[in-house]
Order: structure tokens, then sequence, then C-alpha cells
């Protein structure tokens, strides 16, 4: 346990990782695995967006300030693209997808959380690649090309997907572990205190049952209905 | 499991919930929660701070927009405090915590994550009360009056508490219950996909260990001379 090696991964200077923000984005799928990974040495955590300036998310309540726009940010070491309903504007020329069709080839890591995945799918990066996302949009994964999985973190070659929301924090500790080892994920953990203890058991489909996942698939179509579509 | 039950709650208009923000908080400690909380109807949630503006985390990376001064939000049903190294420079005399001895006695709950009990602790409203915050500042807690407990989330009276960080989306999810009931709490963990799977068994000091605790310490002294403090 060595904290000086913890610098080790940087060698070459700051370990850029690019938070990627669209209108609409889904706040905790960013800030999970921004969290456990702005504190470490040698990184430089980046919001950018199409435009830098202020992007809001899918409820319209909370704002968070793109630093950089896209063309400012053409070469990160990792990106992480978090999902939410504004992802379905996106296909394969969106200037996001473009983007990431650009900077995929030298990053060290490309991930996404939730629907964030199907930016990696328009982009033509997973035909034929196992992959996961929200378990609400598994049949547009599968559009994609990618073979959908069951798992909460996916991870091969370069690629890391999670499964919905939530996930990304475990995705963000697992890529925590693969850049500065076991023992300095183990104390991003213990920094935030991430030791779940949910008081209902009822985070995936097949724990909460049909009638929930009746509900939340209603409620989403609720929300559709107000202008707020999941 | 009746949607039109949803509405009941908030028969008098729309719920109010302040997500309060100031200079130095720690980002994952506010969003958990409010990813919980945002999407239910007769929600509004506001970031509120001092200052209406861009509000920037302990990180310095992550730029929140408070859409609201406090003056604005005198009489919120709700209000929710995150942790953060910047709960520092906070005293009994503090513009927030003025603030929120104004504004608790009308609350429905107030509620915090990580040190973010400490402007409740600052505020007076501690005394001899049960609650909780990060492991690392428990000794803080005390100071303010309040009996420190090891628990996750701590529910006394209308005030509760909880732990570091990620804790938030715990609490979170037992305040949906309350105001929802069950069932939609449910729905909301289904909608997060919140069925935890960390890739390690470190998010308590207990489960850490002496080595790992002496390191999360230790990077927070380092952190905080880099002008990080945690």
């Amino acid at each position: 346990m060595d904290l000086a090696a913890i610098r080790l991964v940087d060698q070459d200077g700051s370990m850029q990782i690019a938070f990627v923000l669209y209108p609409g984005f889904t706040a905790l799928d960013i800030v999970g695995p921004f969290q456990t990974l702005a504190d470490l040495p040698g990184v430089e955590a980046v919001f950018v967006a199409e435009q830098a300036g202020p992007i809001t998310d899918h409820t319209g309540a909370l704002t968070i300030v793109a630093t950089k726009a896209l063309s400012e940010v053409p070469a990160p070491n990792i990106v992480v693209f978090p999902g939410g309903p504004g992802e379905r504007v996106a296909n394969a020329e969106h200037p996001i997808v473009v983007w990431l069709r650009a900077v995929h080839p030298t990053t060290t890591w490309t991930t996404s959380v939730c629907t964030g995945s199907l930016f990696l799918g328009h982009a033509g990066l997973l035909h034929g690649v196992d992959a996961t996302c929200h378990w609400n949009s598994m049949d547009r994964l599968a559009a994609t090309g990618a073979i959908p999985t069951g798992q909460r973190v996916v991870e091969r070659g370069k690629i890391i997907t999670a499964a919905g929301v939530s996930s990304g924090i475990d995705m963000g500790l697992t890529l925590v572990g693969k850049l500065f080892g076991d023992d300095i994920a183990k104390a991003v953990q213990l920094f935030i205190e991430y030791d779940p203890q949910p008081p209902y058991d009822a985070g995936s489909p097949e724990k909460a049952g049909p009638e929930l996942v009746a509900l939340v698939r209603d409620l989403s179509t609720q929300m559709a209905a107000a202008g707020k579509p999941v």
C-alpha cells in the first residue's frame, strides 16, 4: 500500500477524464463515477459538452456546467458517458457520437453508465460486443449490434459499460482498481462510505417483480407525456 | 399500488425540496438523494445557495447551478444538506445555518448526508439527538451536542441524518418511502437500478480495517495540504 504508486500511473502528466454532458442527462449516472475518480492524484476531471456552458438534466432541476466544448478535448485518456432521456436524440451523426468515434482510438478506457452505452452503440463501437445499459432499454442496446448481458458492470477490451443509474458507482470503483490498484479502490470506497444498505430490495427487475416493473414502465410513459421521457 | 396515491401527498400544491449548495460541497452527497426524489409528482426540487449562481464542489471540477438564493426559499417542505470540506467554514452564525434555523420549524423533514449534519449541529438542532455523519468526522459531530450513532441512516423526529457520501441514496429511498409509501420507493429503487454490487467490501471502517482507515486519513491530510481538505 504505497501512496507513491498512485502517481506512477500518471508519469506523462495528467490523466484527463472527460465526463460527457448533454441536455437531459441523468445526474447520478455521471456523478457516481465522478466521485470515485475525481480526487485521485494526476486526474484531470473535465465536464464536456457540445458547447461549454450550463447543461440541464432530465428533471429540469439540476444544471451542471460543462467547462469545455468537445472540440477542446480531442484526446481524453478516459471518457464516461451518462445515460438519460436526452440520449434518445442521438444517432450515428450526432456531434457527441462523431466526437466519440474520433477520440475512442486513443482512449485508455471508454465507459458508460445506463443508456450512455447507446452513444457507444451509435458510434459503432459495440457490434458483436457484450455490453449493458438500463434494464428498460436493453432492446435499444441490442439494436446497435451489442450483445446485452445481465451483468451490472461489463468489461470487454477497453470498453466498460454499466447498468442503470446507480451502477456507475460500481463501475467507477472497478475502474479505479484498474488504474490505481485494489488498495486505492478500497480506500475510495471507504472515503465515499459505500457500504450500501438499501431500505428495500427492489433494485433489479428480478428482485422487484412484474408489478413494480410495470409500474416503472408506466411512470416512464407518464414522464414522457409530461416532457420528461425515460 | 395506486398511482393516484402519489399525488395525495401533495394536496396543497408542490412539495418544495431545497437541496443546499455551498462552495466545497461533495457532489454525490446531494445528487444521491436528489435522484431518488426529483422525478416524483408534486416535487419541486430547488438547488439553493447563499446567492444564486454557479457553486463549485470540493474537487474544483464540478459546478452545479443554484437557481435560487436562500432568501427566495423561506419555507421549504424538506431540506437536504450535503457534506463536504466546504462545511468546515460553517458556524452558528453562518448564513446557511441562520437560514436553516429559520426554516426548520416549518419543514416536514430536515435531512443531511455526510458532514452536512454539522450544519444541523451548528443550528442547534442536534443537542442530545442521535445523529450520524461521515465516519471520519464523528468527533466533530459530537462536539455539536449530537449523540453519534453507527447507523447508516438515523431518523429522530423529523430529522434524518445519513453517513458518508453514498449513504444519501439509502437516505433518499427511506425518505421516499415515508412520503410516498413503500411501493413507490421500491419503484424508484428499480428506476435507478440500485442493486449495489461493489467490487470490494471496504465501505466502512470496520470492513476496511485499520490500514485503509489510516490511508484515507492520510490522503485526506494530503488533500487538505493541496487545498482540497477532507
